[in-house]
């Protein structure tokens, strides 16, 4: 039965009811340097609500993005799983309609989704930045693929090792180089949930795919995300502004990282920026001698921790062997002069590899720490 | 357009996408004791999904319930008030019926209910273990509660004195006197989301209403009660059983207290063995001998905190004017001797109240501890 | 029995055991902006040894400090009253020769310090910078303090209202404006331990005396502030350098203000800065219209929560009766339009106070958030 | 210079200072069930102070211990290494006279206690219920144990893998065996500080020693363990009662087992009855019939984690390959009837192990969970 509001009665209370707004929530901001002239905006691009098969109404998605740091969602509700129908009965774009204006006040932006379901091959593909998710209800998979090209959607692959869908090796099949040589898939995930797939990471820098890493949730986020060991993944994405079409721009261009719980992963060139605009040296010139212990302070002034091993000795002093620097946190290590050339030094070089930052190629990320000392 | 499985290709995968079970939840009790014979459940029986103007499917409800310790909900929601309608074609009964093999799966026990939402007066009502709540939808509200009645429900007023219905001040009206005299109203709501209603409470005491407190949820529960600041309420029943049957009967014969954040209101014969059985003395007889000093351990076993303060000095010796017992922890507190005669006592009584316990007349609850001397 | 090292066979052994350094440890940041150029330096002016009255070796007190997030401290043990000197033999400068090789380590400044300890009047008092304790142990306390005085030390009265010296009533005695005209006072605490002392502020307003607050610490610092309600407090001194001098400079020159558990006291000059420094909206130009709503985000950029209360109406539109502004946290406020004329305003004028920003007059310190709307 | 009250003008004043009493402290009780008809005791066997190389005053360590949840502590000082002697001039009794009054207050067993700082062989040796430390202070470490055994000392094994002293291997010594043989040595850490020593669990099941895990605390207790990574360790002892005497018995007896992070180390004869000691099953006859799902709830009633992983298959139906049940929370568990038969089992058996709790043998204790059905 249709019931808004009835009896006449009830009319005027309409507007004295809760109706999901920003006022009064709390956010916690994500803290990850800006690189390279480019934004850092945090991102999830894979997440459902009651319109398919997820728990929630839209406008909470954009109210725990809100309150967890993101900036940027897309609600990607299935088209071909809508488990809720008999319920509820709305078309394609419904839940990107109920979400919008409270994204808008907000100030996060919420991407238009959806997300093509199907048995394996392809599996589940999202489709962003469509503009009429209904046209992308079709029989035919491919023509689905087609129809979200046309409209301009950015298209990737989701948890492709998904043991569902992939029981016994996960494989890439003859239909996702069809869509990738017709220029439609573009990315992939190689983080989904709580599972990380590590050969998308491979097939992505073979194929040069786009990485993303999202949440999937069905249920609220405190509810999927419970704990200190499993934390809410996002796509880190690196934009010249927080606008739909800058963050299209960038994914187009390939820029993106992924974190979950505390790995960061991504190429080179966003690493090594994130890493240095995180560290800070707190100690002046440290002035080691020969035989001489000095202890350096490291701020890591962001929410990622950094866990470093040395990768190759110093010369002329010795450092750690290995170096955990938390989140928010200053780290006192110990230095120590082995020469007596170390105190002429202007610079004392400390080489390392951070093992939670990996690269494209799956490799630790090369840091170098170096101290002034004279 | 109603779609619930579509182009057989899905058919199969439908039984792989996940729907809400208690697989891998994880719970965390809430630890009061049980008394007088009675099982102490926690209870929460107000609360919205989207089928109202919620923001979450039934079925989260019972899950964060189960997860947050509670043993009792219900589902209110609303009859007159459905903004979701345009999206959500369903009849009245419908949130129980979606969150009932859940519920049933996880040991929840789900009350069937629903809200009369219409202006003050009476303003919006509770309806508990109702058979068919589509019958409560009619115009004169007054037949909404007799056929409430009629149902065999238990009815209670919700947050009486909210600011939105009741602006200048908060007002018992005639027509909550004839729903009273006519045997429909039977309880009344002291705290209602992160509110306490003290009037409410003397309302209940005169004309002897059953006390609840209640969430209200419209949010993610986590979402609503998110600090260490504001905790989610509940309505402690004192049941013979944990059934539906039972706990309307414990209602019925007004056994229950009020949780909210570290406060608990209720009857002093339900206050004090909750008190009691939360508390043990971990030391054996003190031997407190005159000018001596000896230390008492008192160990709260429970999750509700004691705030006590001196109501009257001992006598033969001294001991703290405050005591505060924080849950599951042992506090050690100071007793000096200041008689000769204290040596001889076999029990050393103290003398003091809970300002956190608080009974209906709304006094401090008087508690006395006994401590072993000789 | 005195045995360093016996027997020969352990000698070599004594460069392996654990000593006190900096390795391996890590430090929270305490977040205050810097302000009018000087830099923001959280010192703890008052804590005790095994040398006095304390319970832990010297050395303990630069590392908690320094985990703790604080720059500065003194060890200000006490000269007549030692109680473990059946134990410990030693003079009046050992707990700051004990300590001072590990606080240069860690770069954190050690003033040197000590506590005349007498009878009320005058009671405790801290002098700090002292150049040789071991002179200020005088018969008379005057002495001692003009001893203090001669050596160029910044002398306070330490927790003026403490109940076991002021038990009646917290009295300002004829000998402290001995000690004030005399030049040799120059401080007071208004915060000691956990006990707030208003009435010393107003004295420090009057008699122009430099505010601090203070641990007073004896135990280990976690195991005298153990929980979320109570925090170890400190005295902010805003410094040109973080070095001795500069520190000497910026207390004699009325620099300081006190941070204890959420409140912050000084002088407005000091107070706005910190406050203006450590919000920034994070909302472009709101464009606010007659009943319209909009939502601005203001975040906390520091560890001191704010909360506001409104002082007067805005003009033209309505926003909170009250604010709170978690440290490190973004808050959505609701703005409203009331008015034509608000469209046209280039600013959005709101005036509030902070509650738990004393300004040395003892009332809350008048902020106002200007927010770009046109 | 010796100080203890001057100019008494003092005097008075002394008893009115801060001494280390038992008042106003919170306990955290650590919950792990009683067996066999002892009580499981919670100990620290092995820690420093100010009078050896430890950095706080005896009484802290009596205060840390009841804080968190200990019954027994033994302070061990070494005999031949104390660093502070320049200050600190007393003798190898003096600390547990220190700290007894206070551990009697509060209920601490406080062991007297020593450690034997020597070279290896045969390296660090604590030697427990010592009569008079002095007597232990020998040039000839083997005279100084055959002292220890003479007063009726429990002597064991400290961090026998340390690598400063066996930097190659963890050898086992002639000097050892000579010891064990003399029946001298009688116990062996098979955990210390942050190390776990798995050779000396086998050398213990060898060799037929008691097994310990204890702290080495140097430093403020949570400086030492400060995160959740790095719980403090303890020695559980199953003992007739708590005293001195029941609790050397209890050693000689060999009824320990050690407690690190969420590893629990012992005999079966102890693991198994503390497992099914913390392991309530909250759900009734489940009634599980074939292609049916049912929700088992199991609870864990203690402060130890359960790591189970399936080690053979159910028959008639399939539960979880692996299940963790967290401290002090209930889990839900799914589990799937496969056959006709399961509906006519009264009791539905799950074979596991546990991963986290290891036999002497060192191996996971192998765990049944028995689940009325019909």
């Amino acid at each position: 039965m249709k019931m808004l509001i009835r009896f006449g009665i009830i009319v005027y209370l309409a507007f004295l009811f809760v109706v999901p707004t920003a006022k009064g929530q709390i956010r916690k901001e994500i803290r990850i340097p800006d690189i390279l002239g480019y934004q850092t905006l945090k991102c999830d691009f894979h997440m459902h609500t009651v319109f398919s098969d997820g728990d929630v109404w839209p406008t909470v998605r954009v109210q725990e993005a809100w309150r967890e740091g993101l900036d940027v969602i897309a609600i990607s509700d299935h088209i071909e799983y809508r488990p809720h129908s008999e319920d509820i009965d709305a078309d394609l774009n419904r839940s990107y309609e109920v979400a919008k204006p409270l994204a808008d006040q907000m100030g996060i932006v919420l991407v238009p989704a959806v997300e093509i379901t199907r048995n394996m091959p392809p599996g589940h593909l999202n489709a962003l930045f469509v503009k009429n998710a209904n046209l992308l209800e079709r029989e035919d998979w491919y023509e689905a693929c087609v129809e979200a090209k046309e409209q301009g959607a950015f298209v990737f692959w989701n948890h492709p090792g998904w043991e569902v869908q992939q029981p016994d090796t996960m494989k890439w099949w003859p239909e996702h180089s069809r869509l990738l040589n017709a220029g439609i898939l573009k990315g992939i995930e190689i983080y989904n949930d709580k599972q990380f797939y590590p050969k998308a990471l491979n097939w992505a820098q073979e194929k040069n795919l786009v990485i993303l890493g999202n949440s999937d949730l069905h249920e609220p986020s405190q509810q999927q995300y419970n704990g200190e060991d499993q934390k809410r993944p996002m796509t880190l994405v690196f934009s010249l502004d927080k606008t739909e079409a800058a963050i299209k721009a960038a994914l187009l261009d390939n820029r993106t990282a992924v974190l979950f719980n505390d790995t960061l992963i991504g190429d080179r060139r966003f690493l090594t920026p994130i890493f240095i605009g995180a560290i800070q040296l707190k100690s002046k010139k440290l002035n080691l001698q020969n035989q001489d212990i000095k202890y350096l302070q490291i701020y890591n002034n962001s929410d990622i921790p950094f866990k470093l091993q040395q990768r190759q000795p110093s010369v002329g002093f010795s450092c750690p062997k290995e170096i955990i620097l938390p989140p928010n946190r200053t780290v006192s290590i110990e230095l120590t002069g082995i020469s007596d050339e170390v105190a002429q030094m202007t610079t004392l070089k400390m080489f390392y590899e951070a093992t939670n930052l990996i690269t494209k190629r799956g490799e630790n990320l090369p840091v170098n720490i170096d101290v002034p000392n004279k």
